[in-house]
């Protein structure tokens, strides 16, 4: 058998060394347009900064030596012009000229390109960059060669995110210019928040918000929605990626959603002896059943190994993807799996959402960071969502145990139930997760009923009372504009204080102690709820409403 | 209500603080033996080293503010000497004499005590400590001010180890004396080769196969069964520990396996109105269905939180545990979680086992340490019996994934698919995990057949030849003894070196090049077996079988 794949790094490079492991007579090519297969995609922006230091580094195989231990056929600059499904044939460019490669089975794994958005001015912008391939890192570092020293970053997704940490590590004077309310538009806005401020301690200047509509001066200015003027000697585009399907389009192979190469479960596309896998193509979302384009490496590595399977006999089902991703800003660590609060909202499912902070190992141990965790849920049937993760540590930890918790489908009545590693370097005896696990419970139960951060000014305005039972050197160091002071262990002794004909709502550092406070006074006869994420939540997304000293 | 807690410390007071969340006009009374309550257990061992260096950090509540913030009324030095269950009565011994008490709901949190063998000289040895709580510790701190030059640690288990690693880093000459014939029971015996050869390293000295048969010279001196004497000037028996049920047994309560406390469901023990948690119950352990004593702080604290649902009408279940645990030792994590390969074959279980070693990070990112993955599965069904971990960093998270898998009911078809997060920093794209389920679906699926680091020498006795595929590089720093060395990126191309009527078993370093020249070998006709764990596993447990230069 012959079999040819377009395309050489991640979904295209597994497929083909699980075939020649399940087939070692069959004839392999690989066709990839660019020079290099098999790189580290994911590693790129590490090398701006230096952090990654040698540009071999990211070259993780090469065609011979794919060759030497699969008996690959990988051809790099090769890019596959057309392809004639009636034919079983293909006309491929090299820089040497055209012929065509006839083909039993075909695999098509071209990925995803940055989508360039249609801006005035950015066909004459000679500084203005994207990151998506060795050739583009040797773009950006030739630029960087050049006197550099403000840099803008449009986009700040995660590859946004990635460059502007990389960028700024250099040195460089960075901004990061992004369309959506807040960064990180995976995440929802309060948990992106902890990113945002993460960003401007490090001297990141952040534009939320703001789309750019024209670049000037050969890309030397560049003009954002309200009228703002940006210098910049160099500019990252990094608004997004598209399916690489022209080439399937052409060959009469369905799109879908935004271009995405249509399959089905066992990664057939809607041409005979023609399969599809990666980031051009269209997978099931497993939470909401609609497709979705899921451009990550993991679930791409997958599907290269399960279409070789398919097309060695061997059935397999692309079950889907929940889509996890993580990202490292700096210090801190921003992460997520599932659906976000906003995705929920706009599919419309019954949710409701709680927000945990802990220690990612015990108080007591040396280096103990908090981290701030957040679950979407069903309240009826306890379906888990999603979940978001902000934090020093532990973050890929907790995010990892939830995403492994949502592929099973268990509820927010399975959360207290895991039994994860505790030890005092590595964990708590009530681990962050079981605690989410605990107050969803709590919540879907009735036992504790919450208030959002982004309720809490309607709630206030409507005649509500806050009430801190933080300590006084807490209340000292920071505080709500406006609210009553209990501190929690005076509150049972202090209740004649209160009004019982007045709403409250319970705050303290993180939800925990107004946790406390707010069964306290339930069972005191009290109408009172409880601020989800408390202090610590409301202050980093809200930073303006609060009174620091 | 007037409910009483016997057990100050993780179950007991998890109980006492939710009831008072869901109960605040009950009475709620706390009764510890000891003079604390509430303390930092698992983080006594890293107090001996310094590591903690207040000792008020291990003491995380105190009465005082259990009254303040919970108004419990909670009495330490206070030992219930006798339980009256027809007269919802119990006795109560304290400083200043016995009185009697009543109640409407009992818990029975008691804990358990260290057990200690019946050794000739023990009694009238006194420089012999167990650790389970503060006045425990601050005899051992006590006995480390005079001249201590050499310890001697009884028991490997996870208390064992952190004892050991926190004296030697005091600068102590530590012998570890193991009964078992591999420090770490709780995994299996190439696992725990790695914490072996770790503690060696930094100069821990290791007997194994042996127990303490006499103290003598009042402890001074210390003999073992092959007849060896060994001076201490200090010994930590930390042999296991036995629930503390004596209390329990009295009043006519049912006890089961070892003294365990038999509770119901609901907690409910034997007797009306008497319920019981954390390390004096027994458990169902999920993957067998037997009774367990399982002593973790993890499932104590739940259980606490669970009975106190129970007896304010909210129903809940104690499912039962798989016991995960975690320990550091120096540089090295152990975890394991579910059950061993011991346990498995001791209870007839169909299995097989696969190893997987891994980078923690990707590798072309600094700072990528490798870590080594065992899971135990039943090979038809894809049912995962356990897992268990070995290296510097990233150990924790995956044995979390897979406790969080065990208890999700996942099988080894849904390793594969889990959407783990990957960052350079963070993970691989293939992550360590995911690999683990495709290595074993590739022997539950035949793909690969695998022979067991303990199959290896009976299988070269019997004619088969160990085929060594790594690099002439790795081979020159250490091999087998006896093997045919052929790199496999060569393989292809010199199989007429090999015999086609010889039977061969593949190897390399970690068993991820073997198994693709296991699938080269067989396609081309060959009979060969992969060494899973490869030459990285077994040169761990069996040193004096590799040829080091």
């Amino acid at each position: 058998m012959k079999i040819v794949i377009v395309g050489g790094v991640a979904g295209g490079m597994s497929a083909a060394t699980r075939l020649r492991r399940l087939m070692e007579d069959a004839a392999i090519i690989v066709f990839e347009q660019g020079p290099y297969v098999s790189f580290a995609n994911c590693g790129l922006p590490y090398f701006v900064s230096g952090e990654i230091k040698q540009r071999t580094q990211l070259l993780v195989q090469t065609p011979a030596s794919l060759q030497a231990r699969f008996n690959l056929d990988v051809r790099p600059n090769s890019t596959v012009t057309k392809i004639l499904p009636a034919q079983r044939q293909l006309v491929v460019q090299t820089p040497t000229g055209a012929h065509t490669e006839t083909y039993d089975k075909l695999i098509l794994a071209p990925g995803a390109k940055p989508f360039m958005p249609a801006i005035t001015g950015l066909a004459a912008a000679e500084n203005v960059f994207s990151l998506r391939s060795i050739p583009d890192l040797d773009q950006i570092m030739a630029a960087l060669k050049q006197p550099v020293q403000q840099v803008v970053v449009v986009g700040a997704g995660f590859i946004g995110l990635e460059m502007a940490e990389n960028l700024r590590q250099r040195g460089l004077a960075v901004t990061v210019v992004e369309q959506a309310p807040h960064v990180l538009p995976p995440l929802d806005e309060e948990m992106a928040a902890f990113v945002q401020n993460e960003l401007q301690r490090h001297g990141v200047k952040v534009i939320t918000g703001q789309s750019v509509v024209r670049f000037a001066q050969q890309g030397k200015q560049l003009k954002l929605a309200d009228g703002r003027q940006l210098a910049t000697d160099l500019t990252l585009l990094a608004v997004g990626i598209r399916p690489n399907s022209d080439l399937a389009a052409a060959a009469g192979i369905k799109l879908g959603l935004r271009g995405g190469i249509i399959v089905d479960e066992n990664y057939q596309t809607s041409a005979a002896n023609i399969y599809a896998v990666g980031d051009a193509i269209l997978v099931k979302q497993q939470l909401t059943g609609e497709p979705a384009l899921i451009s990550l490496a993991s679930p791409a590595n997958r599907q290269g190994r399960q279409v070789a399977d398919v097309i060695a006999g061997q059935p397999r089902q692309n079950r889907g993807s929940i889509s996890t991703a993580i990202v490292r800003t700096f210090s801190l660590t921003a992460a997520a799996t599932g659906l976000s609060e906003r995705a929920v909202r706009q599919a419309k499912l019954p949710f409701a959402v709680v927000h945990v902070s802990g220690n990612d190992h015990a108080s007591y141990y040396p280096g103990a960071t908090e981290l701030t965790l957040k679950l979407i849920f069903e309240p009826q049937t306890g379906r888990i969502y999603g979940a978001q993760g902000v934090g020093t540590n532990g973050v890929d930890k907790r995010i990892d145990v939830l995403a492994t918790a949502i592929k099973g489908q268990l509820t927010i009545f399975d959360l207290p139930e895991l039994e994860l590693t505790y030890a005092p370097p590595f964990g708590v005896a009530k681990d962050p997760v079981n605690m989410l696990g605990y107050v969803a419970l709590n919540v879907s139960e009735g036992v504790s009923r919450t208030v959002q951060w982004h309720e809490l000014p309607a709630q206030l305005q409507a005649g509500k009372v806050l009430l801190d039972v933080r300590t006084a050197a807490e209340v000292q160091a920071g505080h709500f504009q406006q609210a009553v002071h209990i501190p929690l262990n005076e509150l049972r002794q202090r209740l004649s204080e209160l009004d019982p004909n007045q709403a409250y709502i319970v705050s303290c550092h993180s939800g925990l102690r107004s946790y406390i406070a707010e069964r306290l006074l339930r069972q005191n006869g009290f109408q009172v709820e409880n601020l989800d994420g408390a202090y610590a939540l409301y202050q980093t997304v809200r930073p303006q409403a609060i009174v620091k000293n």
